[in-house]
């Protein structure tokens, strides 16, 4: 959006989320969220058909052919980063847009806002749904002390070694211990978490998070080892360890 | 709320955020949650009065008179706890409220989610806002990997030797350490980190986030060595440490 401030004011670089999936009705993105996406004609995205359907969806926004949109993924070269701030600096604000929930969270973005900051353009997290937070609070492990650790390795030994890392971390301490699989190994995951972890570990499986299909499995592995493995292959999910 | 189904159906346990504070506009709460809380007359609370003020705030609930309040605190004995899943287990839906935020994050209320579990009783973690995801987007530090410790202890040798210990896993691993303070400590702590901490490790105050004054200052230490203190005294921060 153009700012009617004085020429040397800097724009804001809000920090937008998306949602986490297709629902019947919006249920996790704030209408004043909403309203701030349709007044941005700057969209930072990691990919613009995706980031086009989300305008879709959220509607009456500035036409595409209007927004100049800057393409932010894991290749972008930093040198290209600073440039994405070159329109705040002349004082147009600007969206980091997530392809789903918080962007910076588990997601590219954290050099843009750093460059901002250093530049001192401010910066504004907008609320909307995040899977890890969600699945934290829908746990009902310790939320006082917690740590998320991204991806585990794809090397099945060193994720298996990772894992039972986890699982002393938990064990030793308070803190509970969350991290992620491609969606294509949940299955191979939950299996090893069964086959390694001890039986009064506490484990959960947050699947497809404010989807109609939710679903929230939080039980000592004990329970999990006499229960069917749930059906979770290829969908969203995050994964808790705790004491 | 009541619900039609059948008398051996159980109620959802919904997991309620509140905002971080009054602001102009609802800038957090999606309405989606907002029609929830106007429907639901179990809800679990850490205090009556602040409880009665945001159902005052949310509009159009069911009169306070006519909602079951019970409370849970730090002091709520275990028994009690799981005295509150009676209602869910006759099938009314209840809410566990947040004085701030998200409830359980940084907040009592797990042990409540865990009993939920144990029988049975569908849990569903409601989107609002989270002053330490905020500021973990806002910080522009690692997103990918993170730990949120809490409270750091009070006795200033201890805070002290806390505050090193999370500076130093800052700068050993990508892991962003994230902590709070009780509010009139937070000058405090920012001098502490300003004297004992390494010209170049970045730290971050996220200061009344979603307020009208919100404020994210994010600089290696260096750049607060040579800028003054913010006035951040009693104001609700979140801080974090990152390499």
């Amino acid at each position: 959006m153009k700012n009617n401030r004085s020429s040397s004011a800097r724009g804001t670089l809000y920090l937008v989320p998306n949602t986490l999936g297709k629902t019947p009705e919006n249920n996790t993105i704030p209408e004043y969220v909403l309203n701030i996406i349709r007044r941005l004609d700057v969209l930072i995205v990691e990919n613009i058909q995706t980031a086009s359907r989300y305008l879709q969806w959220v509607g009456d926004t500035i036409p595409d052919y209007e927004i100049d949109f800057l393409l932010l993924n894991k290749k972008t070269p930093v040198h290209e980063i600073a440039s994405f701030l070159d329109p705040l600096k002349q004082g147009r604000d600007a969206g980091l847009l997530s392809e789903a929930g918080c962007p910076v969270i588990a997601d590219p973005g954290s050099e843009l806002v750093k460059m901002a900051h250093a530049q001192d353009i401010h910066v504004s997290p907008l609320v909307g749904p995040s899977s890890i937070l969600l699945a934290l609070m829908g746990s009902g492990f310790n939320g006082q002390e917690f740590a998320f650790h991204g991806y585990l390795p794809i090397d099945r030994n060193k994720r298996r070694q990772a894992l039972l890392k986890l699982e002393q971390k938990a064990r030793n301490s308070a803190q509970t211990q969350i991290f992620m699989e491609a969606p294509h190994r949940n299955d191979a995951i939950v299996k090893n978490i069964i086959a390694h972890c001890r039986d009064d570990t506490r484990f959960c499986t947050a699947t497809n998070l404010t989807l109609p299909d939710e679903r929230i499995i939080s039980q000592p592995v004990r329970h999990w080892k006499q229960g069917s493995i749930p059906a979770i292959h290829k969908e969203p999910t995050i994964f808790l360890l705790s004491s």
